[in-house]
């Protein structure tokens, strides 16, 4: 099966009407464009606003069946007929979580998943408002292939894109947020979180998706420019689309699930695992060090 | 502390005696442009054998206390003060295994490694030769820094890597035979292989060296062109060195190991890990696939 997916990289604002009035535009763009997978940089209907700890940011959670803008977009997509992951900020009774909602191309939703590593750095705060996942990591079978799906730090853990590899995926999607450095502004992380993510792709030999935000966004402490850059890489590693730091952008690739994952099986990585002796990824610092 | 890191590559022929002297030629010279870590290739002291199934080849394993190599060499290490991790083809007994021996820059062994994953495709026929190494992967505390060590087909795998960062590494290195895929001429896989590496030292936040060979060597049944192309990466997966496919080379960078270390904490990806949720990484094939 041939599948189109898209990325799309665009700024928010405190208009959230705004924000998913731009999200269903570029999915709109990237449907016409033959996209069957499309993917939205993580927590699209607002600032990011993990920049501070501010307490009252909680109030912009949501349970998943009330988010306005899963309601809308997944009306979009059985439209359209696209697969939507869509990253949402999640209340769930007295927790709160950053997490992933996967509407299929009917608009159905398949489930969620909830972000499994949570950063705390300067500018980004989120162990102040999420709690880390329990889902554990998660696959979907949709309409345009078996999806798996990282939330930005997700995107640094090979153990997360490895997990949903051996969970059966054809490729990996990470919805991101993420720029400057307050605390220092010579840190430029674009390109280690790109080759990082590259790693994954060609790691386990399939394609990788990113969408990241642009924008200048100014908290009440620091503020951020992220760095877009949002890019598609094939099942070797290679970028095949990259947008620029500052366009609102969509990109498109074509691969070819069936063709991939003959690549994949011949290679031969996935049947010489020894997960025998992988005991100590079971353990944050081992005992043998 | 700052360490040199040196990575080495030449052409191997059925002189055992020309090989030994061709790797000491490059460590003697890395040594004398700094190198502290001198990484020689995979097998070197022989072609790559695994080109066919002849079980004649079981003949070049040695165990481990006789190894003309790892005895020629463990005197240049002591001489030079330089560490030496030396891939040997081993006999145990009844059992042959692709294996790294330590050599610590007093001359001294600290151990051995057994490669763990083998690989089995055509002109690669490590399945015939080799057992799957037992010794589970090793981290070790040398003159200059906490080295881990791969073998070959280990440097797809995100696990070894992230199981030897886990147990302290600050460098991960990789000696490698990797060239022409006989089956398929159109095939060349070597930015595939080093991104996959790049990705390993950008997920662990430490550099990577790996020394491949070079030269056309041919089996009985099939030919393979070595691809060459060395490398040393930083701890963002940056190449900072890169030999060509076909030249005898020896690459040298310098790292902070101290500086590296604090970059990584930082970073935060180290504390951020989920072991509770990495049981999939547990089974070859999920149950929930």
């Amino acid at each position: 099966m041939k599948v189109t997916v898209a990325a799309t990289q665009m700024a928010c604002g405190w208009d959230r009407e705004a924000n998913m009035a731009g999200a269903e535009r570029l999915v709109r763009e990237a449907a016409a464009r033959g996209a069957n997978v499309v993917l939205i940089q993580e927590l699209f209907e607002t600032p990011y606003f993990c920049k501070d700890h501010l307490a009252k940011h909680f109030e912009l959670a949501s349970e998943i069946g009330e988010n306005p803008a899963v309601k809308r977009l997944a009306g979009v997509a059985a439209e359209l007929g696209v697969v939507l992951p869509l990253s949402v900020f999640e209340r769930a009774q007295n927790a709160y979580f950053n997490t992933l909602v996967m509407v299929d191309a009917d608009g159905s939703s398949l489930g969620i998943y909830r972000k499994s590593h949570i950063p705390e750095s300067p500018g980004y705060h989120e162990k102040f408002y999420f709690s880390p996942g329990d889902t554990g990591f998660r696959v979907w079978q949709t309409r345009f292939g078996r999806l798996g799906v990282g939330i930005c730090w997700d995107q640094w853990f090979p153990e997360c894109a490895r997990a949903m590899a051996v969970m059966g995926a054809d490729i990996l999607l990470y919805p991101t947020a993420i720029g400057s450095e307050p605390q220092d502004p010579t840190l430029d992380s674009r390109w280690h979180w790109q080759r990082t993510m590259q790693g994954h792709a060609a790691a386990n030999v399939m394609p990788v998706v990113a969408s990241n935000r642009i924008g200048l966004e100014q908290g009440e402490k620091c503020s951020i420019t992220f760095y877009g850059h949002s890019f598609i890489a094939d099942h070797t590693g290679a970028v095949v689309e990259e947008a620029d730091d500052h366009s609102e952008t969509v990109l498109t690739a074509t691969f070819d699930l069936d063709a991939t994952r003959r690549y994949r099986q011949a290679w031969g990585v996935f049947r010489d695992r020894r997960p025998d002796l992988y005991g100590p990824l079971l353990s944050l610092g081992s005992p043998q060090s």
